[in-house]
């Protein structure tokens, strides 16, 4: 007989990926490919790179059952459109779901990238066994998450879990949305170097540039982590500042939704040891006492295959009245 | 036979309400008492005014069915306990559910003062019809309930909807939760008062209290109305610099809820014509317009008897799994 698994991916703003999930959610098999295009021939490319994985895997014995797509931006995961998303501009309610039953005809869930990832870490990461969570990816930017009764809360339309845009200061930094001041322009990769260019610590800085030999551009979270590792003040100063910023947003999260479990990952959160207790000292704060004892940050345990699983969880679940 | 109807009781910082609420939502009766006490001593004063109001009720033929209980703070509806709550300083982990069932024998439920007005105006007012909704009272302090399928969403332990606590304003007004920036220093009476005070428009405020014969001390959001309605600029400049806080706590609410009726009530309300446009400015500007272009903002349409309302909802109502 031949072994069920779902072909799922994962869209990013500069890479692709594409994995073979099992009913048991492990991850076969995990390929990436950097983006060529970011306008509606994105679909197609990947639509192109789906049908050759999938001729492999018949030739391996695999039987696909389904699709599961995970796409960054404003999502009607009901009615399978995109509305738009920051990574591809030129998109306008795009008909992702429609594009893809023109190829395939086995069944196809699309869905928000950190829904996704909300339900891979539900189902075999960090939120399993939780009733409640949220979800905080700090990539590039924020992606989040709200899961209710281990489904992913939606909202009206479909498009809760923007919790990149909660606004932690009136008048702070510009945001791509159009807003100011939003969470993600404080602890994503993006928000981490509006932090250094607005310190005002200019000795601090200036060491720090020199150490490190390359300008805010080209500097990465991994770089920034690296020089804290290795003691530079200025470094772990600007985690302790985007630590500060994340425990604003964390507490009016969990004011706000009553939630207690707070599941964060995306590259960001490799540095956690730096800026979580900077974190954990403004939720108690800016939190009641009886909010702020309850609050548990988790990170994620499933790395970039989280988006995949959720993605194959989507279609092996059992139906839930809405996952 | 007799006509059944729950007791039903709002407990505000200044005021005492109590009410009798029959089967149709109607209330037959509505008291309001000035509270002499902040002490525990509460509980016994309003269980004295209930044992009068309810032997009064059976000379009429009135059933007393239930009482309903709406308390400000922390509450936790479950066990009946309130946690803590700021117009009672000295309370802590007060077991109201025990007090009232050692002095009555029907059933009674405890639940925070703005789920109450949720629930009230769920069935019988601007809620009626909404699956989901956001309310937000503006009052002393800003109360806040959320509406999910229906019924109120609690979170894990009871504490979620302190909406008044949303962060808008990092390093903002100080708030009596410990906190700083929070929304209901911005929005409520008192936040009104605090923008006020930190208004740099010396010569409208200077005219604008000389007009007013008072200090800021006392002055109510009512005066502040009746001047805007005079033509003040800057009783205006002030509610529009107030809905653009409320504004901001908004998109907040509806990027991470992503729910689109949003119900606002309270005394500050009433002057809703003067502050929702700066609101809804804001609101566009800080959303993705496939979120902000559905968001409707409703007035409350039961007033001061929404939480008595509520109360009777909650033990009339057919038992949902968790109101």
């Amino acid at each position: 007989m031949e072994k069920q698994v779902v072909l799922s991916v994962d869209l990013g703003g500069t890479n692709l990926r594409i994995g073979l999930v099992d009913r048991d959610g492990l991850v076969l098999s995990l390929q990436k490919y950097p983006l060529t295009t970011h306008s509606e021939q994105v679909l197609a490319v990947i639509g192109d790179h789906l049908q050759r994985i999938s001729a492999e895997a018949s030739g391996q014995g695999l039987e696909i059952v389904g699709l599961g797509l995970g796409f960054p931006g404003i999502v009607d995961a009901a009615r399978g459109i995109v509305f738009q998303s920051p990574h591809f501009p030129e998109w306008n309610s795009l008909d992702v779901l429609s594009y893809f039953k023109g190829r395939f005809s086995c069944p196809i869930v699309l869905d928000n990238d950190a829904n996704m990832i909300a339900l891979g870490e539900l189902w075999k990461g960090a939120g399993a066994g939780l009733e409640n969570f949220i979800l905080l990816t700090l990539g590039t930017g924020v992606g989040g998450g709200i899961v209710i009764e281990r489904r992913v809360f939606r909202g009206d339309h479909g498009f809760a879990g923007e919790l990149g845009h909660l606004v932690i200061e009136q008048d702070g930094f510009h945001c791509h949305c159009g807003g100011r001041g939003c969470l993600e322009m404080y602890v994503s990769a993006t928000g981490i170097k509006e932090l250094i260019r607005a310190s005002d610590d200019v000795l601090g800085k200036g060491d720090f540039f020199k150490k490190l030999g390359l300008d805010v551009e080209h500097l990465t979270v991994k770089k920034l982590h690296d020089l804290t590792l290795e003691g530079d003040a200025f470094a772990h100063a600007i985690f302790r500042k985007m630590g500060h910023c994340l425990g604003i947003g964390i507490a009016s999260l969990v004011n706000v939704l009553g939630i207690s479990n707070v599941l964060i990952g995306g590259g960001v959160s490799e540095a956690a040891d730096f800026f979580l207790p900077a974190a954990q000292k403004e939720i108690r704060q800016r939190s009641y006492r009886e909010t702020a004892e309850r609050v548990r940050i988790k990170r994620c345990q499933l790395g970039d295959q989280a988006g995949l699983i959720g993605g194959a969880y989507r279609l092996f679940a059992p139906p839930a009245p809405y996952q």
